[in-house]
C-alpha cells in the first residue's frame, strides 16, 4: 500500500512520525492495550502534530462497528418525500436510534438500477445493520440484506419468495386484515350495501391484507371485480380508482379505500361527480395520518401506530445488534417480530 | 488482529482456504495486477466457496472511494420532513447523484448532540463527500467537514465565523437580497406603504439577505422595529408573527413573509383578524414551492429554482471528487460557487 494517498494524515504517516510500526499506531488509536505508556504518548503526539483523524473504516474492520444503520425505502424518492406514512416511520426510527446514539443513514434510490448500488454499500463495511420497509415482493433488498451478512429488521409482513424459510426474517407489523375488515363491518353497520374498495399495490402484503380483510367482513371468497380498482397508495391513484368504480358500478354506495392518501382522491373524484359524502357515498380510509384528520369531510379511517412502528423497528434492531457478532443469542432472549393492533376511528366521512 | 472477527467469512479465511497471502486475497478482490491468472482463479473459487464479500471499509484503505456522499440537513428530522422547501432540494440532489451512480447517504438529526456523532461518521471514511445545507451561524458543521478532510459543497451563502478565510467554502445559493428587493418593489407599486416583514431565524444567511432586500426596496438604512417579526421559517411562526404585526401596526397594508410556509401562516392570521386578502394587505411570500400555487388566494412569490440549486450542489462536489486526491486542480477546471437568479411571480395575494 502506498504511503501518501492523498492529502490526509494517514496512519503509515503517524507511524513514520513517531517512529514506530503501523500495528502500535492502530493499537493506540484503538485504545488496545499492550502498549507501554511512553510510546503511547509518543504516538499520541504525533496523532496531534500532524491532525490524523483515526479511520473509522480501518477501525471497523477491528471492532466491526460503525455506530451507524442504513434506513431503505423500497420506494423512489420522490414517494418517500410526499406519502406522509413514511415521514413518520422516519420519525420513530429516527428518536429511537438518536437515543442510543447511533447514526441513521436514508439511502435514497431513483429507480431500479440503483439497487445494485444499495447492494453494494450495505455490503461495505459502512452500517452495523439494516432497516427496510415498503417492500414489494419482487425487490432484491432482502437478498441483498442476506448477501450483506448485516442484522435487518423488516417494516411489514414478509411476502417475498423463501419468506417463510429459516432463518424467519425479523419484522414490526400492524394487524392490516383485522383493521380493514373493521373498517368494512362498520360499512354494513353504517347499512351500506354496495362496498367497493381501492387497493394499493397488491405485490405488497400491506395491501393485500388489507383487501383480504375486506372479503372477510364481505364474506366471500372472491371481491365482485367491478367493486374493486388499484390505486397504487396515491392520491391521484385514488381519484383515478374512484372514477374508474363510479363508471362501473353506479350505484355503489360505500368505498373503502387501503390508505388515506387514496381516501382523499377517491372524495375529490366523488366531488366532481356530484355525488354527496357520506350522503351518498361513504367512504373509509387507511393509516390515519394528520392529513385524515384536516380533510373534509374528515375521514372515518383505520389507525395505526405508525410512529410506534418506526421505533419498534429500530428498537428490535438494536438489540439484535447488542447481541452480534457471531454469536448466537440464549434463546427467548431477543424478542420476536411484532404485529401491531389496529383500531377504527370514526369521522364525519361515514 | 484476530482471524475469525464473527459469523461473516473474512479476508484472513479466503487466504487460508485458497493457500495463499492476505495481500494476494487482497489484490485480486481489488482488480489489481500483478497476480498470476491460476492464483487468481484459486481465490475466486475460495471467494465463491466461502460466500466473501469483499469489505469495502478495506477496500477504501486502498481506494479512498465508497461511492457515497453525505446529506447534512441542519434541521431536527422533523422540520426536514415537514418544510417542502428540503424535499425539493433534496429532489435535485438525488438525481444527480444517482445519474453518476452515487449513493445519496441522508443523515439525519434530532438534537444538538448528534453532531458529535455526524462529526464522527463523517470522519470514519464511509463516505467520498458531503453536501451540507440549512446552515445556522453557530453550527459545527463547517468545522466538522474541515477535520474531515471531505470535499464538501453547502447550500447557501456560508455565514459562519471564517468562513471569508482561505481555502473559500464552495457553496451554490440564489440572489435572496435580490429577490426580496422585487418582493418588497412590487408592493410598492401596488401603492403599499405601510409593508411589514415576517423573517426566517436571522442566524441564516438566506433570512438575513431577503431582510436586506426589504431595507434595500425602502431604501432604509435599519427597518421600523413594529413592521418585523420573526416566523422561523414555519407556518405556525407565520401565523404567529402575523399576529403580533397587527397588534403592533394594526394600519399595515402589505406583508412580505420570507417564505411560502410563513405567507401561508400569515394568511391564516389575517382571516382569523377579519382582514381581507390581498385587498386590506396583500401578502407576497418566498420560493415558488408547490403550495404557493395552491394557496387560497394563490400567492406572490419569488421564485428560486430550488431543485436546479440541489442539483449544481451534486454537480459541484461530484466535478470536485474527481480532481481528488490529494493533488491540486488546474487552475479554471474546477467551477467556482454559483449564485442563481430570483424571479417575482405575481398571483392573487398581492
Amino acid at each position: 500500500m502506498p504511503g501518501d494517498l492523498g492529502s490526509r494524515p494517514t496512519l503509515e504517516g503517524v507511524a513514520a512520525h513517531a517512529g514506530v510500526s503501523r500495528a502500535t499506531v492502530s493499537r493506540v488509536v484503538n485504545g488496545n492495550v499492550g502498549v507501554r505508556a511512553e510510546i503511547r504518548e509518543r504516538v499520541q503526539q504525533s496523532v496531534r502534530s500532524l491532525g490524523y483523524v483515526p479511520n473509522r473504516a480501518a477501525r471497523s474492520l477491528v471492532t466491526r462497528r460503525t455506530g451507524a444503520v442504513a434506513v431503505v425505502i423500497a420506494e423512489p424518492e420522490t414517494r418517500v418525500f410526499s406519502d406522509p406514512f413514511f415521514a413518520q416511520q422516519l420519525r420513530g426510527i429516527s428518536r429511537e436510534l438518536s437515543a442510543h446514539d447511533t447514526q441513521l443513514l436514508l439511502l435514497l434510490l431513483e429507480q431500479r438500477r440503483d439497487y445494485d448500488r444499495i447492494g453494494r454499500y450495505l455490503s461495505g463495511g459502512h452500517v452495523d445493520g439494516a432497516l427496510m420497509f415498503s417492500l414489494h415482493t419482487d425487490d432484491p433488498l432482502p437478498a441483498m440484506a442476506a448477501e450483506s451478512g448485516l442484522p435487518t429488521v423488516f417494516g411489514g409482513r414478509p411476502g417475498w419468495p423463501g419468506a417463510d424459510r429459516e432463518p424467519l426474517p425479523l419484522y414490526v407489523d400492524t394487524d392490516n386484515r383485522g383493521g380493514a375488515r373493521q373498517a368494512v363491518e362498520h360499512l354494513l353497520e353504517r347499512g351500506r350495501r354496495r362496498i367497493a374498495v381501492i387497493t394499493g399495490p397488491l405485490d405488497q402484503t400491506s395491501a393485500l391484507d388489507r383487501l383480504h380483510g375486506y372479503r372477510d367482513a364481505l364474506d366471500v371468497r372472491e371481491a365482485d371485480p367491478d367493486l374493486v380498482a388499484h390505486g397504487g397508495f396515491t392520491a391521484e391513484g385514488g381519484e383515478r380508482a374512484m372514477a374508474e368504480l363510479l363508471t362501473r358500478s353506479p350505484t355503489l354506495d360505500a368505498v373503502f379505500a387501503g390508505s388515506d392518501l387514496m381516501a382523499s382522491g377517491a372524495v375529490r373524484a366523488l366531488r366532481a361527480a356530484g355525488r354527496r359524502v357520506p350522503d351518498e357515498v361513504a367512504v373509509v380510509g387507511y393509516d390515519d395520518l394528520e392529513p385524515a384528520a384536516w380533510a373534509d369531510p374528515p375521514l372515518t379511517t383505520v389507525r395505526q401506530d405508525v410512529e410506534g412502528m418506526g421505533r419498534m423497528m429500530a428498537e428490535l434492531l438494536l438489540r439484535r445488534l447488542s447481541h452480534e457478532p457471531g454469536r448466537a443469542p440464549a434463546p427467548g432472549s431477543v424478542p420476536g417480530s411484532v404485529v401491531t393492533p389496529a383500531r377504527l376511528v370514526v369521522r364525519a366521512s361515514s
